[in-house]
């Protein structure tokens, strides 16, 4: 077929009276409906998946060479323990309300959990039910493991491995999924009418908040705050930040498109269709306005800020993909863009040491993005947002800092200034990342 | 079920009983088919939107390390502002006949613009219209991106930051989009039957057009011709560089794939898959005849050869991947492989410095491939695609040429030649991509 | 639509009565299963695609940094090579039966091979078959392409280019097909009732024994056993590993996923859906018990272990992903990890240079995981399933070493001590991966 809009006379000769013959049968099939929506959620949660390796790469891009090892071993262990305790309890504690077949919390573990028997046809895929249960865990996982990706390029260069890990198992057995259950498992923040369409709320202030609470209770990286001045610590490898960034922006088409949670019928494919472009356009939107803020207040554009820009963008249309028009998506993400500029900046005004630039970018834009729901969206309200934002901050704050408090208190949670200052990959690890690259 | 072709028993009771019944009933309901045909737009749009990525790494895999901030800066940026661009005006320009709604060049601004309402019906998604305009618009700026991607490569390391995106702006928002309606929207070169499936012309010539008028105005780096010899300066990481290719060769599938348009029929879907499969086969084509060729003529194989290989046999078979057989589209791609070889130290007699080697895979192989598709597509006429690519090359040339000479005597586009020497990272963005690896 | 799992009533009012009045109807119609299966072919087969690059990222991260630039080109020509073979001979070799249109060995070449004509009607698409042809010879292979990137990155550093890849056509041409069609073409293996999903012993053991025939005629490196002492020889670049296992797991769920041959029905992408989960599952159990147990046995977590053990998981899984729970599937993919952090050193012990430990993850964890299917799958019988590793094992090793046998008589198969020692990127191809890196 050739692209160009007027379908050309052989073509509509094949479709058109199939097209012509269909319309009086039924439109689309139950069993098609379900088939599409559980191939959204699949397709939806490969691209989130992907979204742990963008984490990865942008966080190992960010922290200094002596510390990749650390951090690429952060990234796949967390996404791998998220994955087991998000099946063990996690999945349950989210969706508790008997629509879907649920026996009780570890039931992950211990019933049949979350997984279809083998083969099932639809009248097996019982009522209430609209896709694969198994899809629907696959593609809500990804969300949960996101959270915990987060928290791990704020605190990078001195948090122990250990500890951290521990605190992922928490933060994504419980504290995520019980919080998302107010909203998405139909809690009571649902019941309110709180809108945040796929997360800028429940995923990215969530992660960072835990990501606040940790790097308040760890302490900023040695020598960054030294006689009252800011040290800059620019990050080992731009290239591989800006990979990070490009493939979380590729990641955000399942994650804000796949929450439509449904791509079997007109109006849901062409609602996918609206999220994959303003989720683009908020993007660029975040993008261009770091961008031309850096020229403006410093003379030289700064690409991580150009990086953190566009992932702001993503997050602040995260809470609303759908209702905005495109030129809307943009200034929403725009806004991102502005919170991210003047927001590292201040944060280091108090110490407060985040090492990728998490916590402008997953709270404060997550933060700006739940708020700009009710520009376009009509059926939100201003209270019911900003008092589920206090309420969801609030918990995830306090919850996360009790962890890191009992860790710190226990275990430890920061490596040695010796470890520290030699970096974390030779002193934790005992193997490099570039062993023949960086200067000793 | 078993990987075997041989459907096993048990799956025919399941499978077939319900294919019979089905016989009698409509093959593919129109819902159906609006549906397909949207997802095809938005899996090809996401992988075409990586192939963003791809040119990144590839381009930042072959700069010298001291200009790779630079080009992962204008990576970013002239992705997002074409988004804008294409947004504000590039659709509408190019598909403006009347047959989807438009209501005027700048409707992406002052109207509804390209987005359905939300939860459209198919009844609402009027007559003429055969998927999701949201979903159009998607993968067709991703097209628009592409152009804009493959002139930074050819730039890099001497060209100023602000001119190059204000070119980009101009290139995605009139220049690409203008030449494109032409073809795809229904204008003069499509009326005279010109044939070019998913823009070996009107993507990547284009690209390459305004990547060669940049070329001479801008002129060669400094050193690279020096008494009467090229002096060749190797890019800094070509482990980056072949991830980039790689990138690009998957984004392929998305941007050969999607062009067919449809996937609601059987005759589609299994277009789609020739088209799948022919584009692989151009690549590794393209790239086993670089291979050969360098070893014959060096005595060595050149990695990077191979790289603009595989992508000139990507380029090759964009004009037409869907009528070859599996051979002919390994032989198109392969003198796409051919090309490069020869054309890379050509443009160097000429003394035209194009850094990645963007003009020999996208200019001469997409010429290539523009003619090629008289081979195996019978409705082609030599006459009209030797015409159209003329017409589209000589607009292009032109139109950049002005651009570019307009740009170059108002604000300058060349950065100073300490700033060239020193390297664009630190002179004009005060940042270094690797800053504990680079030699010093 | 909101993201909880109760249907609120404004879409049930949208979705519901279209499924009730669809009811009565046709489940889901002939053409559209058959659309559907090819579309899981596509995707599947793209994402299987793309574990070319994941496996050159995690060789190019996992050699030194002299031989970087010589693995890229391995890998890109074997994936380019794998494409031709198995175009030519090697998919006609594995489906020879009759029931897809195949007009001989060489038919790829001489016929009109393995794509449908253009434009075909599912009338013509005709019994027997249930999805394109094309999309079918394109997924599969990239499973071919696949087992040669498995030998590529144990053989590394040391191997001549041009045998290696003489090796390649061989294994992908006429090794992989011949055996595959033992299992998947319906051969005497399939007809004893041997089980193998996506290819723990057909894909993966089988690169694993062409692998260690390769090693062992090989030999090790230069200086990597020396006075009864493993020298470790680290890898340059740990942030390009990650990426490549993190892209090899992406990648997985096309290899898995798409393995079920189908998703036009409930039960099949209900299926899907399944191995999705499943396959994420074994993967993070491969990588947190390798994560543990180098903690426990060295007291440092190894990154290279909790990658290799990630792939491991997944490999575990590929026999069967489907019929395991998710905590069964956690528990296959642990024990995958179990093998890696053992057989690494076991290998070292018999002198035998693995340079990315392909072996334990590949082969090893392919045998295991061939025999795990009997712990889920009641129709597995252990003996079938032994007898089926030991023949394809048999087979695959006696050919692979007779052919690197002929190779190293005629041609050699070794670059010199001195291009050994210099890097295979300067002595081979005088071009370095990363030229203002290296220490010199």
């Amino acid at each position: 077929m050739k692209k160009t809009h007027i379908i050309p006379a052989a073509v509509a000769a094949t479709v058109l009276p199939t097209v012509a013959l269909a319309q009086d049968a039924a439109a689309v099939t139950a069993e098609m409906v379900w088939i599409m929506n559980t191939l959204l959620f699949l397709i939806g949660g490969f691209l989130v998946f992907f979204m742990a390796a963008g984490f990865a790469m942008l966080e190992g891009g960010l922290v200094r060479s002596k510390n990749v090892t650390m951090q690429m071993t952060k990234n796949v262990a967390l996404f791998s323990l998220a994955t087991i305790a998000y099946w063990a309890f996690g999945y349950n504690l989210m969706y508790p309300l008997g629509t879907w077949s649920v026996d009780g919390v570890l039931s992950g573990v211990f019933g049949a959990g979350v997984l279809e028997a083998v083969g099932i046809d639809l009248a097996g895929a019982d009522d209430g039910e609209y896709a694969s249960t198994g899809s629907d865990f696959f593609f809500q996982l990804m969300f949960c493991a996101a959270t915990a990706s987060i928290v791990s390029g704020a605190l990078a260069e001195r948090i122990k491995l250990w500890p951290f890990l521990i605190f992922v198992i928490i933060l994504t057995g419980i504290i995520y999924p019980l919080q998302a259950s107010w909203k998405w498992g139909g809690g009571f923040l649902d019941a309110m009418g709180f809108l945040d369409f796929a997360g800028s709320t429940v995923v990215h202030s969530v992660g960072g908040w835990a990501a606040l609470a940790g790097a308040l209770i760890l302490g900023p990286r040695i020598g960054k705050y030294k006689d009252g001045r800011v040290n800059p610590m620019p990050g080992s490898n731009l290239a591989l930040a800006t990979l990070g960034m490009f493939i979380l922006w590729l990641g955000w088409f399942g994650f804000n498109g796949g929450s439509q949670l449904a791509m079997g019928s007109v109006g849901d494919i062409a609602d996918v269709s609206r999220i994959f472009a303003n989720t683009n356009a908020a993007a660029a939107g975040g993008a261009i306005v770091a961008l031309i803020l850096t020229q403006i207040l410093y003379k030289k554009p700064d690409l991580t800020m150009v990086l953190n820009g566009a992932l702001a963008g993503l997050v602040s249309i995260t809470a609303e993909p759908l209702t905005p028009t495109l030129g809307m998506a943009t200034l929403i993400g725009g806004i991102g863009g502005v919170i991210v500029v003047f927001a590292v900046p201040l944060l280091d005004k108090f110490k407060i040491d985040d090492v990728v630039g998490a916590i402008p970018v997953h709270l404060f834009a997550g933060i700006w993005g739940t708020i700009a729901v009710v520009l376009t969206n009509g059926d939100a309200s201003l209270g019911t947002q900003l008092y589920s934002i206090l309420v969801v901050g609030i918990f995830t704050f306090i919850a996360s800092g009790v962890v890191w408090f009992i860790l710190k208190a226990t275990m430890g949670i920061r490596v040695s200034e010796e470890a520290e200052i030699q970096g974390l990959d030779m002193a934790e690890l005992g193997m490099e990342a570039y062993p023949e690259f960086s200067k000793s």
